[in-house]
């Protein structure tokens, strides 16, 4: 087999489809963000990012960048080791801790990513529990899916965001099988919310597990940051809640937080968390600081609404169509990945506006989409500058309007 | 069922197994390496680490720690979003340039870890390629054998290093078939290294691909630190060079070299690469000026390979035994999960000597073990004392000694 020509060949099907991926080479600027400087072919261009997941600014908050550098002079650069082996340094001890606390758990558990997070522990829970069967939301995100897949287990599949479809597959379901319902709060692409008191109490019902992924909630909701389930009141409805640090709380790294035994259990047996080096003590450092500030400070989470709802009444007062939802994420539907890779690169290059295009297959094909997310540090002048371009643009390619 | 009482019951067995896992809480001492500040319950004390994995020490080379607080103050903490979502920043960009340099390949792709790269590199290419067969050593680390499993593709493993029983195992498969041999350098437990060139010689011979993973050479070995494939001219050789920036470049990320057209087939396919949140660019400016430092510079290889000699010869003239190899990683076998945890603890206790236990399943039961690791920063009494207490130690527990 000719292995370089079956890659081209690969790639080429994906050009064709208009859904070949570039990267903006951005260099995110401290204390400008959401504005950057963008390396082109042609030299550097100033950009305003309207698609970062560095939701509340956190990533140039001075009390994460203190505490990075000063656990850079303190301990040095990386951990030198995995959890296990030499890896595990006062910091990592502190976070999990600050973790725990935050969702009302009895301990936390460390992964180098969100990603890893879910893989990990959903795979571990769903291959080591004899004869589990997972039930698991259409719309979960993909590090959700290769961990149930990674467990080769018993797994159901129940319509995104319903209850009486998950309820009608847990009755059907063998009533002695161990039993885990997995899902999300705030489902990134479209922003939607789940219905977490109900799902809990359907999960409770049939004596299942419930694992919820907070990835795109922590630090935004709830009074402490403790992200849907902390403003609904539901942690301790929760079997395990599964977080980022790399996105509201701006550095790098996931977690979960559940029972002491579930922790100790996924950390003594968990391959994605065991044969790894740990994270830098300066990431876990810059998560505590900015855990420990959106605990007690409101500014950022007020500012971060109030700004979602002034970008949502302009979009509207254009007529530029997005999905309505109760979250801070702003979908722009296009529906066609050519188009949308097209509006996306003549806002990068006419207008400075960077909003990457959302493709198959992070979303189903034809609800390609711009997906917008407001900052609080994006000003009343950036985002008028935003529904401008978008306005012109809408007129320019005749793309569906929202009927007001 | 009971979930609760589950973990608990599982977590016992690893108890009564004498395998449960206890996490040493450090401090590292930037400057002072390897000596760190552990944290128990009774208070801080002092402790000199021989099982880091920052085999040179670069974890605290000012040139990497300043890189890494200059890329803080200039960028800010985290990547922001996923590489294809704003999370690109200049100095990945660069940092893949440099990479590729380093294993004289086209391309370069980071990873969030080298566990990921693994993982999501082999998974990528052994589900994708129709029909492929994938030849796995033995000894293949948890990240490859959970890629290639991921994959579900038909898997052979060969004998451990066994050029011969690879051969007859290519043989024996359908020529028609694509093929991939995943094999590593140096084997971090055992310390052997693998016979690359034979290796590749077979695998050409019937058109398979090859895959090396270097997470246990890059930084060490080559006169510009790029594995053991640059030290024996072969680097060409290989499809694939898979590396850490977590171990001997001192900082955390992983990363695979290969052709253009193949690490952007990985970029647009791999769930594990595509969904989550890029390393930070502090983490890719350090790992940036590591490399290029240790590109140039020998005295670091140098002093570590005199250091891993030195200790060597004094624990053979004190008839402590320990698996010979050809690497820089001294493995003392102790060959009971129990006993090699009480040494370790004794070490740790009463020398402020700190080694892991090395236990299953990290490596088979019965091959329980010391992994030492020697760095160009221990100093002559720092070896003395480990040799010394080692050798109290087997007087103390009539442990096998090594006939000279
Ligand atoms: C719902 C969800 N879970 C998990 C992740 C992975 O988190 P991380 O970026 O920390 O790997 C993401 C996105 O990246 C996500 O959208
Ligand atoms: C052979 C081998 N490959 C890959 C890895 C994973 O690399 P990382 O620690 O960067 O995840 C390790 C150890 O951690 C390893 O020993």
């Amino acid at each position: 087999m000719n292995f370089e020509q079956f890659f081209r060949s690969e790639l080429d099907g994906l050009h064709e489809e208009g859904r070949y991926r570039v990267f903006a080479d951005l260099e995110r600027q401290r204390g400008q963000f959401p504005k950057a400087r963008r390396h082109t072919a042609d030299g550097v261009k100033d950009v305003t990012v309207w698609c970062s997941n560095d939701y509340l600014g956190m990533g140039q908050h001075p009390k994460v960048i203190d505490a990075m550098k000063q656990a850079i002079d303190h301990c040095g650069a990386g951990a030198g080791g995995t959890r296990n082996i030499s890896g595990t340094t006062h910091y990592h001890v502190l976070l999990e801790q600050e973790l725990a606390d935050l969702h009302g758990k009895e301990s936390a558990l460390l992964f180098t990513s969100g990603y890893v997070s879910n893989w990990a522990a959903l795979g571990t829970l769903c291959s080591r529990i004899p004869g589990i069967i997972v039930f698991s939301d259409a719309g979960n995100h993909a590090s959700m899916i290769e961990g149930i897949r990674h467990a080769k287990c018993e797994r159901v599949i129940f319509k995104h965001n319903s209850v009486a479809d998950l309820e009608a597959k847990l009755a059907a379901a063998d009533p002695a099988a161990p039993k885990l319902v997995a899902f999300e709060s705030v489902y990134s692409m479209d922003g939607d919310i789940a219905p977490i008191k109900e799902i809990c109490d359907v999960a409770e019902r049939y004596g299942a597990m419930t694992y919820l992924d907070e990835v795109h909630a922590v630090g935004m909701y709830g009074p402490r940051g403790g992200g849907i389930a902390e403003r609904e009141g539901l942690m301790h409805r929760l079997t395990v809640i599964e977080g980022t640090l790399g996105k509201a709380f701006g550095v790098m790294g996931g977690y979960i937080a559940a029972s002491a035994a579930l922790c100790d259990y996924i950390r003594s047996f968990a391959s994605g968390f065991i044969f790894t080096t740990a994270l830098p003590p300066a990431l876990a450092a810059g998560a505590l600081a900015s855990i420990r500030h959106l605990k007690e400070s409101q500014v950022e989470r007020f500012a971060h609404q109030e700004r979602v709802r002034r970008l949502r009444s302009l979009l509207d007062r254009n007529g530029i169509p997005h999905l309505p939802n109760p979250s801070h994420i702003v979908p722009v539907i296009v529906g066609d990945a050519a188009k949308c890779k097209w509006i996306s690169d003549l806002l990068l290059d006419n207008c400075g506006i960077y909003v990457q295009p959302i493709n198959y297959p992070t979303v189903p094909k034809k609800t390609e989409r711009l997906r917008i997310t407001p900052t609080p540090l994006h000003s009343d002048g950036d985002i008028d500058h935003l529904v401008g371009a978008l306005h012109q643009l809408w007129s320019r390619c005749a793309l569906a309007r929202a009927v007001a």
